[in-house]
């Protein structure tokens, strides 16, 4: 293993007591649907019947009528939007499709799509009051498939959208919203050279990222048209940039408090509820609550792209990868914006090869407009890659880790979307999976391993700090994203270390959108790595100011100040007391006044994090089930700030990617209708279907963070499809031609397989 | 008027819209009792019925067994105190009392003191339980009269309490808790040079600030003993202070969000809820929520001292006072602690005389312990240094105002606790108040007319202040004192102002005690200067920001940027177009990241307040009723920041004053028991009672702060009482010998001084 050793630092990486354990645990910490205000009534959405249909009118007036019903919102009471993209925090938001999709218009393009929302004084009147909302609409064919809706001949969902190609031809209507290429050097010439080529086109269906709260929120506006609101999220600043966008009001008139989140894994950066609750509570005056069942969180929230992913791979026979060309096609659901482009960025990267070609395209179906989940868009395009560089590993009979390792970028390599790599992990990770004692154990009858690796580049963003110093000299640490994985405990450890203070010293906040400096959402693994960086800058801020005041004290120049453990030394020969962050605290009033440091950054210099899976699994030849028997995950995380929260993002990385590979997908009937929006049918992986899943954490410093921090929470997700996808064509012999090519690999399928080879 | 006018300033000066305006008018903002939270209990307290009694045991066992009944506090939950006295924000408190005061230890000191406290689920079970709770007492002779306390046979309150005379002697057990004395020149000397002495003693009552809403708070405390609090008060910093001293936790455990305060006055710079319902809270596992009702505030919170005062001026026959002495008495109630001192400081400070003596006693009795009471201690000298000097006038035959004109501090007159006067307003006040139309104006019969003057110092303190720019470069600007005067609307003025931006662009927003840094109390007419000094740092800290990023947008040299208008402007011959605060917010991003500044301070140069009054009243010669036909009230504000504010301060003050000299009082009978303790028997003045209360704001710009406030709220309560009774004596005829003088000047004793007059 590189990188540094927990011991250069006394706080960070110590596996510390979480600051919001006990409330967490004993159930006292608010989620989205624990908050309440007096005099709050209840919201409740009817959604769409059909997944594709013209609304030729909506009567409201009987429902209206109704005693107990307040208001009642239809896309009539949002704003008119144009059409048209812009950049929002982490992406590209049109505004228009946005607004469709908090509140139809024209049309309804999925099943569950929100078409009016009532707000009652109890949910049992809210839901009756649906029933008695007449929506006249024009019945559409459904476009459910995603080659099909490429096709010309193919009903349209929008009537303005039209293909625009990588260079810039074809502007005819059209699905598909979006195509793009990246490429380097020359494939063609690439896959002239190769002695071995192997192309295989690999697909995966729309999986939900499963968070276990569903949405929900508190709204309340004000006769001054003041809106406060409460709600999960992975951004509350993400909340109120969108509702401001969305309700055509100034961002300084939405306050957005957070709740805790019960998980988000990219399905929580946008906003489904919030603006609805908000036209609801400024008709009724009343707050309003909103909380979606979990059937409305599988019909009508953002789930991951379904995928089509072709990829073609050419090798020198000494295993030296030449060319590498990928055709990623992925479902954007009812609304353009598909993460084609980071699948794109991702497919081929953790490779030297000098020839690659990658292209996208972002199509449009009558299925819920896809969120960002975890890595977005690469675990698809991983899938394909990696299970192709195995296939090659098999024909060319070099050790697929080996050979990954022959190929493996290292710092100084360039990436096929621009900057070329500082110091990275890929290869320390991929040596420490290849003398693994999981690699060289052996497999029984029936059983298979796949490997495979993963790369996410991680993001950087705006972010802001707050330190206040107690009267007492303890640090109130405020920062502005939600604790989602764990930045309570990351934040206090880096203050820790950056103020030379006890950990018992810090109290970590999550402040609301007015208590602390802007933020951006908490998505790209950004928050440890960009509002860490941001909390360390205000501690050096804050003990600048520390250095001052001591320095007034002790009447010495202020040079001669060393801030050393927490205390402000001054040079041994001057024969001054060390004063202590609480002796400055109780002085504060006499040196200038209560200590408080904020800092901000856009924060540059994001880690990439590469991740590598052992995967091994057994098929019961009978069933065709599959069982995981051991699963080691790699990774270089940077440096880890707290070992056993980056545990966890890899181990629940590799669940999810798991449970991806082997049982999750949306099954709609013909009509466009899931069959399957409840977790007993949508079967996530549960603790007695896993083993324990071994973590390997390798530590390389990121150069750009000062304590060496690189975003953790994506990579772990990218490497499991392809390595369980792997194991299995390995567990049912397929040698190197893999039969399984498309997920869920559920028992009918593994079954069919595996008798098709036996012939 | 001397001093700036409104115009120099865009912003300030206006009497703009208050922004916290619609959330009271329509009663959605939240104030003490309105906050609540899921599971939340009812605490309720025990309270002595005898004012004056050992303890000699509780028994809880019969309550605790009640069904519903969930905890219940004793002062053996709270940890040990050493007596001693501490200096705390504005004063000096002493633990041990403090912990005595909010449940009673070894003896009970006032009717209606806390003894025990229950926490049930609901308000009537706990009012059932608190029947059951048994406590044996030691009934001992309750010592309520102010002369009579001293004496030397008095029973003692406190056992260990010894009289410390001013020169250290006499350390005899007693009453006194303490003397001071306050000199310069020599009263001696002055008064063999006069030509005319008049001594005079005035008593003034207990009376309550009256704030409309009673102490209310929501305590939650979690299983790691972190404590939220939800509660009204002048000062949320001062609660977590108080709580955590009182409670032997650190002030990073506890988080005090801020209520809405429905008048404090003084009176809500102290706590007596929240440490007993953080007991409850943690004993019973569940939020705790704590109400008085009217007649727990008047018998169990901290009223202002009643007092007794003798002042002695001696004069030439031009007017010229000579010498002024003072012998001020003070009720501190159970506990030491009454506003002697800043009685002694502020009863002769409008005057140069060069021979000055004031002593002071602080004496306890069996009545509440007192708390600040607007101007704390002044109101009750000024009443007998301002009838003396009316004395002297008519004696003099001068003109009252005329002769405090001739003897009025200005800048550069020394003060009888230190510092010389800088540019102050009291000789602009009178001026004016000379030339007033109401002092000209005719009095009918029965009718009389009072000036006096009044003084408060104001004070400085601790603020901090963080401004935030949201996406749309609007201002978030957060403080941390609870808006008691319109502290929204004045920090957002002085923030507008400094940054140059429209009002509609700032959002004033009330931090709680970890949103913000450290702010001391409200009080002492701190937070309009002190609070208001952090933001304008903030601003200019941020406008030092945003130069530097529009250097760098409009590449220049970050010197030739200025912020004018708020907009980044670059000189004319460069050619470059000004960047405004909403573009650079909108490029904060690419320019470093978000906007966000913070400043904190302990203030220096706090500028000390004058208010002059004239009052005309009109006696009922066969009720003895007063009424009051017209009052006219002048200050020096220094800069009024948003002057409806400060006529709101000044004739609040003036209301309060005349109610204090009139009709307000706390009347005990023999046993110790308040007999009037609610609004009925309590009479505070009704708009019925009053004439519109003029006002002439003076603006003698304070030069230690930027804009020139000064601190407003205190001032205006130092006048009316004498004016008042100067006037009731001129009505009834008592010339230069005032009759009355003992407040309330109650319909009976008018009667019997006017009959008296009349032979």
């Amino acid at each position: 293993m590189s990188g540094q050793t927990s011991s250069e630092y006394k706080y960070i990486g110590t596996r510390s007591i979480r600051p919001d354990g006990a409330d967490k645990v004993t159930g006292r910490a608010n989620y989205g649907a624990d908050f309440f205000l007096p005099g709050m009534v209840h919201g409740k959405i009817l959604r769409s019947p059909l997944a594709h249909a013209k609304i030729l009118s909506i009567d409201v007036s009987a429902a209206l009528a109704m005693p107990g019903v307040l208001s009642i919102a239809t896309s009539e009471d949002l704003p008119d939007m144009n059409a048209g993209t812009e950049s929002a925090g982490e992406g590209e938001v049109d505004f228009y499709d946005f607004s469709c999709n908090v509140l139809a218009r024209e049309k309804v393009l999925y099943h569950g799509q929100a078409v009016a929302a009532v707000a009652a004084t109890s949910e049992a009147i809210a839901r009756s009051a649906l029933d008695k909302i007449v929506v006249d609409y024009e019945e559409l064919t459904p476009v459910l498939d995603l080659l099909g809706a490429q096709k010309s001949d193919s009903p349209l969902l929008h009537k303005n959208q039209t293909t625009e190609g990588p260079k810039g031809k074809g502007k005819t209507p059209s699905n598909i919203a979006k195509q793009m290429m990246l490429a380097r050097g020359n494939v063609d010439e690439g896959f002239s050279e190769a002695d071995v080529v192997v192309e295989k086109t690999f697909i995966s269906p729309i999986v939900h990222q499963g968070y276990i709260e569903p949405h929900a929120c508190v709204v309340r506006t004000n006769e001054s048209n003041q809106i406060d609101v409460w709600c999960s999220s992975q951004g509350h600043f993400m909340v109120r940039s969108f509702m401001a966008r969305l309700l055509a009001m100034d961002v300084s008139n939405i306050k957005v408090t957070p709740l805790e989140i019960g998980g988000g894994f990219g399905g929580k950066t946008v906003i489904y509820l919030e603006p609805v609750a908000a036209i609801l509570s400024r008709k009724a005056g009343r707050p309003v609550k909103m909380v979606m069942d979990r059937e409305e969180v599988f019909r009508a929230t953002g789930p991951g792209s379904s995928s089509i992913v072709k990829v073609k791979v050419g090798a020198k026979s000494d295993g030296r990868i030449v060319a590498m060309e990928a055709d990623i096609t992925l479902n954007a659901g009812a609304f353009k914006g598909s993460p084609m482009m980071p699948s794109m960025m991702c497919v081929f990267t953790p490779y030297t090869c000098p020839n690659m070609k990658v292209t996208g395209k972002d199509v449009v179906t009558n299925t819920p407009k896809v969120a960002a989940y975890r890595a977005p868009g690469a675990p698809q395009s991983h899938l394909a890659a990696e299970c192709v560089v195995n296939e090659i590993a098999k024909r060319l009979n070099i050790d697929p880790i080996d050979l990954r390792l022959l190929n493996a970028v290292d710092e100084g390599s360039p990436t096929i979307y621009g900057p070329k790599f500082k110091a990275i992990g890929l290869k320390a990770a991929l040596t420490e999976a290849r003398s693994h004692p999981h690699y060289a154990s052996a497999l029984s009858d029936n059983q298979g391993r796949g490997v495979a690796c993963g790369f996410w580049f991680n993001v950087g963003l705006q972010s802001s700090a707050t330190i206040n110093i107690t009267e007492s000299g303890k640090a109130v640490v405020i920062t502005g994203n939600p604790d989602i994985g764990g930045s309570r405990a990351s934040m206090a450890l880096m203050a820790a270390e950056s103020l030379g203070i006890p950990l018992d010293q810090i109290k970590p906040i999550i402040g609301d959108t007015e208590s602390v400096g802007y933020n951006d959402v908490t998505g790209g693994s950004r928050t440890t790595f960009a509002s860490g960086g941001a909390v360390i800058k205000a501690a050096e801020n804050l003990i600048q100011d520390l250095k001052r005041r001591a320095a007034k004290l002790m009447d010495i120049d202020v040079e001669l100040v060393q801030w050393i453990d927490g205390q402000a030394v001054a040079p041994a020969d001057l024969d001054k007391k060390p004063l202590s962050l609480a002796r400055l605290a109780r002085k504060a009033g006499a040196t200038g006044g209560p200590l408080t440091a904020t800092a901000t950054q856009t924060a540059r210099g994001a880690g990439p994090s590469f991740a590598v899976n052992i995967i091994d699994v057994e098929v019961d030849k009978e069933t065709g089930s599959v069982d995981v028997k051991r699963v080691t995950v790699l990774q270089d995380a940077g440096k880890a700030i707290h070992p056993s929260y980056v545990e966890g993002q890899m181990q629940g990385g590799a669940v999810q990617g798991i449970g991806w590979a082997l049982n999750e997908e949306f099954v709609y009937n013909e009509k466009g209708v899931m069959e399957n929006p409840g977790f007993l049918d949508y079967r996530i992986p549960l603790a007695s279907d896993l083993p324990m899943i071994d973590t390997v954490i390798i530590e390389v410093p990121n150069p750009g963070h000062p304590y060496g921090v690189r975003g953790v929470g994506e990579a772990p997700i990218c490497p499991p499809m392809a390595a369980v996808t792997s194991a299995v064509n390995d567990a049912i012999g397929c040698g190197a031609d893999f039969q399984l090519t498309e997920l869920p690999l559920s028992p009918v399928k593994v079954l069919d397989a595996a008798e098709k080879l036996m012939g």
